[in-house]
């Protein structure tokens, strides 16, 4: 992608430019904590997920909101290590199957690392940002994160009991996403304008634009799974089907199903009986349904209410305009 | 057991008396705090593990720590039932299974819930315990709970690491033991004396009374893995054997071994290789190279630490003495 492009130019290469210093002192730190002196094998299984280096969107929402304020410094640079641990400790809870999984040929990270190494590893990463969080000395931000880690884990246990449930519907699903994406999203931005002093209403401004952030994000990704099937994305597409889960897509065409596409949601998601052609058609309803057109407007909305979120914060040089691009850019794959 | 006696005559069951109204609040706040509103499964998959009620022995000790100082209240109830949420999640996350634990015939406790359903609502106990960690808004404790938590995981990850590896030692298996046991037993207490007002050389004596409590009941329960083979315990015994653990006793019967012993324990232990008969062998050389002996040895040895460990705190009425009790109460199984 960067090879045709000079410069930085999309929101997230802009952000990691401006926030270049700040990121590597993250690094820096998780390498640092991610380390264990007892247990060598730890940052064995952490290092291919933390290196591997996503965009690191979540510390970079931390090191901003801290930044809206004019703030840098140690405690926006713990709090962002935090963060992406707690990222990585929920990838690696992720990762853990059960043998039914294996049975439905599904494709899992944790081929390379087995399911006990995945939990205990994870474990310990949360435990590290619980440590990194309480030398911030600050019981807010505390408070916070742990709020947010509860919400996650209500998210995940939620997604997996609604699982296959065509009765599932648009409520729920916003659940499950505030609690798989848009929690640690919210509290990323929150705990950063926290410890950068910002006022009750700034905090909570903060709080909203992450969490409409993350929902945006996590919309789109559902969006792609299905969207994805006819395109070119590069992404690993048709996954949510094959796990029968009861993302927005599937959810707004079953609501509008006939008796045939009722019995197909029901044969292909709630039973599981999947034959080849079943994600061609599920994709070919989704679009005679206009189910993908009205996800991907709800993305959009969701980006919208991001970017009005951010009305009442300090500009903070660049960084108010960077966080409303990248608003923009979440759903830019989806525009 | 409490049959033919008709008081509470056994330390855990006089704490539990003395104990019994901070107690109930416990198990209150447990039931309020375990609930989801967002993902009813949550007590489902809690209810079986907390209400069976083993010997609430970890609350107990955050319970009894305050006492010690006279102090009662909200502070010492939530981190009792922090401590229990822990333990809770700690048990959950251990019955996560690879495919080759079913294949070695291991019975766990998960086969009524799947893993994935454990390590999530593990997750989300963890998240709980930390909500009310931060309620107590102390600091300090937050410090010790964070620490205890990194200690846990990483000894569960040392305890993978080595599994299977005769060339384990003592040093190892200690460090295995204070993260998978001893942790949880001295954050409990150290965290009780704190809330209460404790001095800094008191809240050390706790943590190290906790300590070597959690290291002797862990060293008992290792050792009747195998002392209770030939005896009925009701215990479900070789266990560890089979699980090709490096536990106290076969790493002192594989310091002192023969030819042909070591070549045993390469087979059974080290290669998996078990036959029919193999545990009894195995408890036979356990009882010739006096590692039996020499592991219970070391637990009261460990114990008599623990007992050491509360001169410098104060009587607390009956509450120090009853410590000093359960102290040899955990090693009294081997006495």
């Amino acid at each position: 992608m960067s090879l045709d492009r000079p410069g930085p130019t999309t929101p997230p290469e802009r952000l990691s430019v401006l926030l270049a210093e700040d990121m590597a002192a993250v690094n820096a730190l998780i390498r640092v904590r991610m380390a264990s002196e007892h247990a060598p094998r730890i940052p064995e299984v952490t290092a291919h997920l933390i290196e591997a280096g996503g965009k690191r969107l979540r510390p970079m929402l931390t090191l901003a909101s801290a930044r809206l304020f004019g703030v840098r410094g140690d405690n926006p640079v713990r709090l962002a290590a935090t963060v992406e641990f707690i990222h990585t400790a929920t990838l690696l809870h992720d990762d853990v199957v059960d043998e039914s999984d294996r049975r439905r040929g599904r494709p899992t990270a944790n081929l390379l690392w087995d399911n006990k190494s995945s939990v205990l590893v994870g474990d310990y990463l949360f435990a590290r940002s619980f440590q990194l969080m309480v030398e911030t000395g600050s019981l807010r931000v505390l408070d916070i994160l742990a709020d947010a880690a509860a919400t996650i884990a209500e998210g995940e246990v939620l997604q997996l009991t609604v699982a296959r449930d065509l009765g599932t519907g648009e409520e729920t699903y916003l659940k499950v996403v505030r609690g798989k994406t848009a929690a640690l999203f919210a509290a990323a931005c929150e705990a950063g304008g926290v410890v950068a002093g910002a006022a009750a209403q700034e905090q909570e401004a903060l709080a909203a634009y992450g969490d409409a952030l993350g929902v945006a994000f996590q919309i789109v990704d559902d969006y792609l799974d299905y969207a994805g099937v006819a395109a070119v994305t590069g992404k690993n597409v048709g996954d949510d089907f094959r796990e029968r889960k009861l993302t927005l897509p599937v959810i707004k065409a079953v609501a509008g199903a006939d008796g045939d596409e009722r019995a197909f949601w029901e044969r292909t998601i709630g039973a599981g009986d999947q034959q080849p052609g079943d994600l061609e058609t599920a994709c070919a309803i989704l679009e005679r349904r206009g189910a993908l057109a009205a996800t991907r407007a709800e993305a959009l909305a969701w980006a919208g209410r991001a970017r009005a979120a951010l009305a009442g914060l300090p500009q903070g040089g660049e960084v108010r305009g960077m966080l409303a691009d990248l608003a923009g850019f979440v759903v830019e794959r989806v525009a």
